[in-house]
């Protein structure tokens, strides 16, 4: 891993980062027990194991100091009524934040401390999002076309948890009703 | 300091953040000995104390696992053939990295180690900037009409340190040569 500058570009629309060094696809089949709709979870995956979402990462040493950053993209889509949203984690060094730039689309993110407060705030182009320490983090697609793209920035030492989401959820789930995106309680979540 | 999650938007163009804690305007006046044309700069000051740059910053608890961002606007114009830039520092904790997104304009990012390395990389929006721990930064303004503004987001427990880059520069400058932006070195550079 080169120690001297560098740049890449994120062309807009598209998003797709001119230089990364790991891209992650997350399908259905590696979502079973995330979304309520259990029965529309296996109907989605027996008619196609889609791409959930994507994330271009950029390598760098995993130390505090360095910041690990690159371009996270979730597709448009539902199951059931709930949007196509990522697994969400905690970072593994619970005291560590990450910032958010939203590029393209529109949707949320759902955080929640290991306490249980749970925030949900909005992401369209051009809005930044500070996710504090502590705050596991989840970013919902609410667009019916649009891919959500988001620019991450976290320090290199962070981790990743998914272990509790994993097992709990987020206490809140973003759902289509009415053809709009509402908050609601997450009936299976578990303080 | 909340130490709950939050938004804020960067509107373009004119990119001031609909949220920010501080505000720093940095005039001709406080850049005494920062440019190779004495006589030019002396010229400028007795004209107009001009705004050279503005910084925008979300100020956060300073400590590793925080991120410092905000945002950075240099605006156009030249002291004799050198384009407005900011004073450039090292991190006071050498070992941290920052991460730049260029949002609007174009220009230059003037890197250094502290052994003299240099490494010049263009701006232009939508394109990202690593900066890794141990390198000074300086961005440059090489539009004549744009504002350069970026995006940034450091380690909280980064610091500054301007007391190296003031005294000796950094060993390139970057300067209009037949209408073009030019990098060239700085003669008054010491090892």
């Amino acid at each position: 891993m080169s120690d001297r500058p560098f740049t890449f570009d994120i062309p807009l629309p598209g998003v797709i980062p001119t230089r990364y060094d790991h891209h992650i696809t997350r399908r259905l089949s590696e979502m079973v027990g995330y979304y309520a709709d259990e029965q529309a979870f296996a109907a989605a995956l027996a008619e196609k194991d889609e791409t959930l979402y994507e994330v271009y990462e950029i390598r760098r040493p995993e130390r505090a100091g360095e910041l690990l950053h690159g371009v996270s993209i979730v597709h448009p889509g539902k199951i059931g009524n709930e949007y196509f949203m990522t697994k969400g984690h905690f970072h593994a060094v619970l005291e560590t934040a990450e910032v958010y730039y939203c590029l393209q689309g529109e949707g949320y993110m759902v955080m929640e401390t290991p306490e249980g407060e749970c925030v949900v705030q909005p992401l369209r182009p051009n809005t930044v999002l500070y996710v504090p320490p502590r705050w596991a983090h989840r970013s919902v697609n609410c667009s019916d076309e649009s891919d959500l793209a988001t620019f991450f920035v976290y320090p290199g030492n962070a981790g990743h948890n998914y272990g509790s989401v994993a097992e709990r959820g987020f206490r809140k789930r973003v759902v289509e009703r009415d053809g709009r995106p509402q908050i609601i309680d997450n009936p299976r979540w578990r303080s």
